[in-house]
């Protein structure tokens, strides 16, 4: 929308006040044409409520990095809640462990893990047959006996096969390269330091290499799950809060892990919910109170994307549509709609095209869409726009910004 | 649209791939209504097969530079070709040389030539009555015998008036003023050093003046061409090739010197071709299997803007259109249709106005354009974007870019 907008504008702009926004982003929402109707997932679900709010709303089209660019679910998230995608970068290693509750420092180096299956010296699967989410703790307790010189090392059990782990020690670096080769036939890779990171990398990856040679050690027993290979490794961001950037007490209702710790991560509190949309608007009625900004994640709608079901990522989004009256029945100040990344099911995987977005406001003007959908959001009147800037759109609306300039 | 996307982030995410992408560019494309008929001159195209196109692809409009700015044909292409044409500057002079296929050191310095009639110490004919290239190449001959010292210097002939001067020596710098003054009446200017070019533009402006008073003599018996001006001084610039920041191997078909120029600069090959657009197409397609990305440039839709002729202009655009299933008989991923400015036929002359721009890929979005015009784009799904983010869409729509962040 607008190239550098100045550093630090918005937040010297913000001023405090009751108003309530909810940020409703189904994960992946975004698609492409099915080949045999011409219309998206969104444009061929049944979506009453949706349609009827972007009558009274403005729509368009959101990227969360830029154009051409396919946006990881951090990247994606950061910039909906306000914060530079390209400034700040969360690695995967920090999502997971933050995601299962461990607290980091900023000295503290985590990583992705996966189990897996070696036979005859090389990866045969990589999920090491999506092991039950019961195993893999019981193997954690097993791998957490391992002792390492210089460092130490807490591994925690994620869904099935993921696990995050974390090293606690003095001079630890996150330039090393992952030990995951990504497809299977090869064996587990040798941890490497990166130039960058200097003598500090190659402490590093030594004490990785160390660990990952006691944990075969440990698992060499065990069947399917009798190798871990990781990824992601990296340090805690040193991100300023919402609090802190926009004066917002802010709080997340989101079941998956990662999602809920981006949300910490930025500073939000993370709100007890049970699994489904029905009882994470539950959850937002019985807060409704106590917080400015409501962070809504639902994860499905990404999910079916990545299985490539059509119809199920059709079904999700109108499981959706079903609670949008109950938000509204709280009367947020502004409500937005949106995707943190398109999921289109004809590619079974994020992409690069942008989210529609619905912003709903009594502080804004109306456009001419009149149902949710990505041809119909891309002659709304928001017309296409970077996502870091929503937030100062929705503070705005909000009736959070004070003027700029005499 | 976004900002300062980060620098190299593209290059990051290239993988390497099979597909195949066609960027046409009608070169001037974009005009101005008519004001008869309230048309430009695309509009008044009969164009079938665009138009067809135009409602299977996403359309927009597309800024060279930026709202405003009149780019020449050297910004015009290399934001296309994924260059930000504010921070590579490629000079005329250079243009003339590369484009007479003159291989230029990094130290060499370059001007574009025009011979020119002077009568009573002053410019009566800035173009030399237009001398045949044949009269150019005889009179390059002769002046290829002056000698100076500091600095070998080779001159080639362009088309009839327009030739490449080439200094080749230490210390020259492109900080020296042109000498021609742009206009007739007045005496062919002194070469001038510029204030930032220091010592060496001084050193550099007595040689040019030296060579310029040694042409003089050599041209003093003939007739129109008895002078030579000079404008444009430039060096080399260290532009990456696109194979080098974005993983392709790109072909030019393009049968104007300077487009041949701008694409070698940037690492393309240059295809060998007649001069219609139906003999480009059938060197894209004997060369299809051979490239990634392919730049077909057509020429006459902008020379025609520039003579003012909205009718001829009207007839290039239908002569293009001709060849559209041609090309899409060959199943490019990409197909981009658009323009590297507007030449208006009213302006007789390049132009601000955004380019209209045509987006064709199975994996992309449609909106609900259905013709390709000006008024049509710019209600298209792509909205208006700067052009230097086009590389990153087209090699995302022919998937060559990896997911950004975890």
């Amino acid at each position: 929308m607008t190239k550098g907008m100045e550093k630090g504008l918005v937040s010297r702009l913000v001023v405090r006040g009751e108003s309530r926004m909810v940020l409703l982003v189904m994960d992946g929402l975004g698609g492409l044409p099915h080949p045999e109707t011409g219309l998206t997932e969104l444009e061929t679900a049944r979506t009453p409520h949706l349609d009827d709010l972007a009558g009274k709303s403005l729509c368009g089209l959101v990227h969360a990095v830029g154009p051409g660019i396919t946006p990881g679910s951090g990247p994606g998230h950061l910039a909906l809640f306000g914060y530079d995608p390209l400034e700040w970068d969360v690695g995967r290693g920090v999502l997971s462990a933050v995601g299962v509750g461990m607290e980091l420092t900023p000295d503290d180096l985590a990583a992705r893990v996966n189990f897996c299956t070696v036979e005859n010296g090389v990866i045969v699967d990589r999920r090491a047959g999506r092991i039950s989410t019961e195993e893999n703790a019981r193997l954690c307790r097993k791998l957490s006996s391992i002792r390492i010189e210089g460092a130490e090392v807490e591994i925690r059990p994620e869904k099935e096969h993921r696990a995050a782990l974390v090293f606690r020690g003095p001079r630890l670096s996150p330039f090393i390269t992952d030990t995951d080769p990504q497809r299977t036939g090869l064996p587990p890779l040798q941890c490497q330091p990166l130039p960058e990171g200097g003598e500090e990398a190659v402490h590093t990856a030594d004490l990785v290499n160390e660990y990952l040679r006691r944990a075969a050690e440990v698992l060499s027993d065990e069947h399917p799950a009798n190798m871990i290979i990781t990824r992601g490794f990296s340090k805690m961001p040193d991100l300023p809060t919402l609090d802190r950037l926009y004066g917002l007490r802010a709080a997340a209702i989101a079941t998956y892990p990662m999602y809920r710790a981006l949300a910490k991560l930025v500073g939000m509190e993370i709100l007890e919910t049970g699994p489904t949309i029905s009882e994470q608007v539950e959850c937002l009625e019985k807060n409704w109170g106590d917080y400015d900004y409501f962070f809504l994640h639902y994860k499905h709608t990404d999910s079916r994307g990545e299985d490539g079901d059509f119809q199920a990522k059709v079904r999700c989004i109108e499981e959706v549509d079903a609670v949008i009256p109950r938000i509204l029945a709280l009367r947020p100040d502004v409500l937005v709609v949106t995707g943190d990344h398109s999921t289109p099911s004809l590619l079974k995987a994020h992409s690069w095209h942008p989210s529609p977005i619905l912003f709903h406001s009594r502080w804004e003007r109306r456009d001419e869409v009149r149902s949710f959908g990505e041809t119909a959001c891309a002659r709304g009147g928001l017309g296409i726009f970077p996502a870091r800037h929503l937030m100062a759109m929705m503070l705005a609306a909000s009736l959070r910004l004070g003027k700029y300039g005499a």
